[in-house]
């Protein structure tokens, strides 16, 4: 499957038509981005490591049931995946207390949440991503109530299988960005992708940052830290 | 029934002990203040018209299912009140884009909604009292999830009704906050105020703004249009 017209650059991927109307490619950048676009720079590999650990996740999902984007890995930056019109909402998955919402209810970075909170956000860079509920959704159409049910049961579900899986490997699993897609058949699907850009991941043990807020937060070592992602997930 | 020990003093109003351990006493303020506290003034009799407005619209609520706080009008300022321990969320009812919901979503305002949206906002001023949904309330244990959706479900029922009532007088009812306390046995019921200070209030037909905005964004007129609400709502 060859790349065609260039369809979406967005701060992380780039998107590309392909022959198959229903297929495009997902080309991985290393540019990293931060605070909605006020810092910028690169991370070394990160487009290889993104892309890689992504579609080991992915699969993992679609082995235990929930429905992704993913069709199949095409080089190391590269994957080819379903054509999908993206449910234009940030899912936020919390299990434990971190970054705007630890500021938000004025909680210590690190405390245990009581209960795995969800939040979305809606996907608009001009108003900075501002957090939305269940009312504002319906009352502006991001999707239908069914839907909606839908994106939050899989999210649930997914925080499960992949707090599960990453316990492990010593990996805890702090909180992470979804988005959702659906295919030309309406059917809603996983979509974008998991990684240390959109999850935080903490070493279970030491609570080190393997993730982006080493970026995010000018602490250095975010190469190191996403190469230790790969070789904890991938054995690499 | 006699004020005794000061027990809180607020933006709007200082709450008294009474004689009774379950009654406390409400006594409305001419202090304004708007912008997180940042603006502050006075209007002019506010406090007898907000007390006033208040107890007219809860006694209409009372009558058609809503239980409230209101015992009885003890004078132009005070107001006897079932004691409660406030649900520490700001309930707010928007039918209309305005203000905060204006800005986040980039609805021009005076956009109608498609649908009633709820928003919670969690009490804290040292926060900013900011918003949260269903789960930040449930994993921070704010309210049950029994008391958050009989709350959700008075909200919706108050909206209904104060919108049928104030359309009679050609006012329209934009949004407003709302708060719920717990009686000693549980009940959950309203409390705080409906005025001026915690609705917006539309002419009808002119739009003309008859509410604390005209305060907040220092348009001037804001004692004429408290005294125009209390005109239209009680005949004086």
């Amino acid at each position: 499957m060859e790349k065609r017209e260039l369809l979406y650059e967005g701060k992380a991927k780039k998107v590309f038509k392909t022959d198959d109307e229903n297929a495009y490619i997902v080309d991985y950048k290393d540019d990293a981005t931060a605070l909605n676009g006020l810092k910028k720079g690169t991370i070394h590999d990160k487009g290889i490591i993104n892309n890689r650990v992504t579609n080991h996740l992915m699969k993992l999902l679609e082995k235990n049931g929930v429905p992704t984007h993913l069709i199949k890995e095409l080089s190391d930056r590269e994957t080819l995946v379903k054509k999908v019109t993206i449910v234009p909402l940030e899912v936020i998955v919390r299990n434990v207390a971190a970054g705007s919402l630890a500021k938000r209810l004025g909680l210590p970075e690190g405390t245990v949440l009581s209960k795995t909170v969800l939040e979305y956000c809606y996907k608009d860079d001009a108003l900075g991503d501002p957090m939305v509920n269940e009312y504002h959704i319906m009352a502006m159409n991001f999707c239908t109530k069914e839907e909606l049910d839908l994106i939050a049961s899989y999210a649930l579900k997914i925080n499960e299988i992949l707090t599960d899986y990453l316990k492990d490997v010593n990996i805890s699993l702090i909180d992470f960005k979804l988005e959702f897609g659906k295919t030309a058949d309406g059917t809603i699907v996983l979509a974008d992708e998991i990684s240390p850009d959109t999850c935080r991941f903490w070493d279970t043990v030491t609570h080190e940052k393997l993730d982006k807020d080493r970026f995010r937060r000018d602490m250095g070592g975010e190469e190191d830290a996403y190469k230790e992602i790969l070789a904890r997930l991938l054995g690499e």
